[in-house]
């Protein structure tokens, strides 16, 4: 069973049927609380009645600076929904952990993106050091993987589509909601992975709506993979791709067939001329809801309630 | 006048005329020393004869882990080599500091990588923290920068362009060489970096050869853009691109537009079949030696002597 674990600027807590139980602790950072699994046992298994949840304010559970790795188009659906047809070459990208915000904290529109993009992603929070050339067999994933987050892979496509690098338009402050829980796994509870389902909505407004079992690289491989050139520790982060749903959809293959032929300039000015009809991109005053959770409640990471606003 | 600083096992030195005089501090990391300036000036004005620089092993002068970025496209002869015409958007991507090695290290080849090129670069050594939202005015420069050193951005051809992502292509270890000499500037040494000449060559003959005047985003402008979207701490590392030269040459345009047409998989195979060809790519025994001076010496980066081996 996986226990949860909450962030506030008090310190840490695992929470329990809406209640908070403090942790004794002294851990400041993530891997540091991960480095002291034996307090959160211990309040995991306290007979206190601690606080209300609602009464905490979430920090994300991930501290930073830390590494934040994505990988690139890794659902079958958001593959389609993004033109790709054939093998997709597994591949990883780098956030800035600075966009890493809290689960109920503002989206910042910065004033010279258009499309605002939402991305939500299972987050696998390391609890060792992976060494390159580590191989990890679905079995040793425990050894690797100490927990899972909720996070919202925030998109300025206007940026990410122009300048091909997606690092910019996904490292803006804000851009990596994260949380409520970091949900701290037993190894049981891995076998349970492709039930989890991951959902995001708009204004109440259902946008996504997926289990794990639409992934391509799953997590193991994609450890294993990013192991050929990166070493990871305790307590960085590695988002694992979004299922279909997001606002930004390809344009058709003929058309795409077509602008492939224009200068770059021209091809990307008629793309978003197209995607400025599209309703679906973020505006100030919407609502991001998101969950990722297992049908049983086993693995449950919690829900993130984010408003967009346009920087001041 | 700069000051060239070295790094060894044993700790740090001041290097003039090819004698080395050890600096009493006790800075560990890239960021400890910076902050030690005193000591570095108190070497730098020592009587002592010190000892011969080429008794020294130089480890790489930037310590890690630490935040490495890059610039994409940023000479005017490489986006040229590179086939773009017209406006680049100003790009930044990652590459993992475990890539960063010593100036005289081995570059190690990966088994799966069939096409390894070579890239000097200008690196950015920064001296105080970078907010996000910092304007950085060109005589703002010696507020934020400490030093430059030179670096090699080493990179997968083949899995750089299938992946579309630069970060695994440029972040294998030894991928990143660095050094031999951190060159601290005084202000007055910023008024010269457009002198800089960035020169590599492979097995004695020359592929890169060009000023700084060739660049197109300036370090001021690089930094304002950067913090955009990204903090910068002491330590942290910018590469600031590439002139031309190197291995990779664009296809001409008409055979990239009929390129364009086809599915990604063929497009690809069909380029590094034309590749295969290409003699300039690195290979096992290959010796690259890299310097980036001023014409008069008053900054001077040092050379880098780097052999390519494949993995064994």
């Amino acid at each position: 069973m996986s226990t949860n674990v909450l962030r506030t600027t008090d310190g840490w807590w695992v929470v329990r049927h809406e209640r908070a139980v403090r942790i004794d602790t002294k851990a400041v950072t993530t891997a540091e609380l991960l480095a002291d699994r034996d307090a959160v046992r211990e309040a995991a298994a306290s007979a206190e009645s601690g606080m209300p949840v609602a009464d905490l304010v979430a920090l994300p559970p991930v501290t930073t600076p830390c590494r934040v790795v994505a990988q690139m188009v890794n659902y079958r659906s958001h593959a389609k929904d993004s033109g790709f047809t054939g093998d997709i070459p597994p591949t990883f990208f780098r956030k800035a952990s600075g966009s890493v915000s809290g689960p109920h904290d503002t989206i910042i529109r910065p004033a010279h993106v258009k499309f605002l993009d939402y991305e939500v992603e299972l987050g696998l929070v390391m609890g060792a050091p992976l060494p390159v050339g580590t191989i990890v067999e679905e079995q040793d994933l425990p050894r690797y993987v100490a927990g899972l987050v909720l996070t919202n892979d925030v998109s300025a496509r206007d940026v990410q589509l122009t300048k091909t690098q997606f690092y910019e338009s996904k490292s803006y402050p804000t851009f990596t909601p994260t949380g409520p829980y970091l949900a701290l796994l037993e190894p049981e509870d891995f076998t349970h992975l492709l039930n989890l389902r991951l959902r995001l909505s708009v204004n109440g407004v259902p946008r996504q709506d997926r289990t794990l079992t639409d992934m391509i690289v799953r997590p193991a491989q994609a450890l294993t993979l990013l192991a050929r050139f990166q070493t990871l520790a305790p307590g960085d982060l590695l988002l694992t791709g979004t299922p279909g749903g997001t606002a930004l959809k390809a344009p058709p293959k003929a058309a795409e067939k077509i602008a492939a032929l224009l200068p770059p300039a021209l091809k990307w000015k008629a793309f978003f001329k197209g995607q400025a009809k599209n309703p679906k991109y973020l505006r100030n005053g919407d609502l991001v809801t998101a969950t990722i959770a297992t049908p049983d409640g086993r693995i449950d990471l919690g829900e993130q309630r984010t408003p967009i606003a346009d920087a001041s």
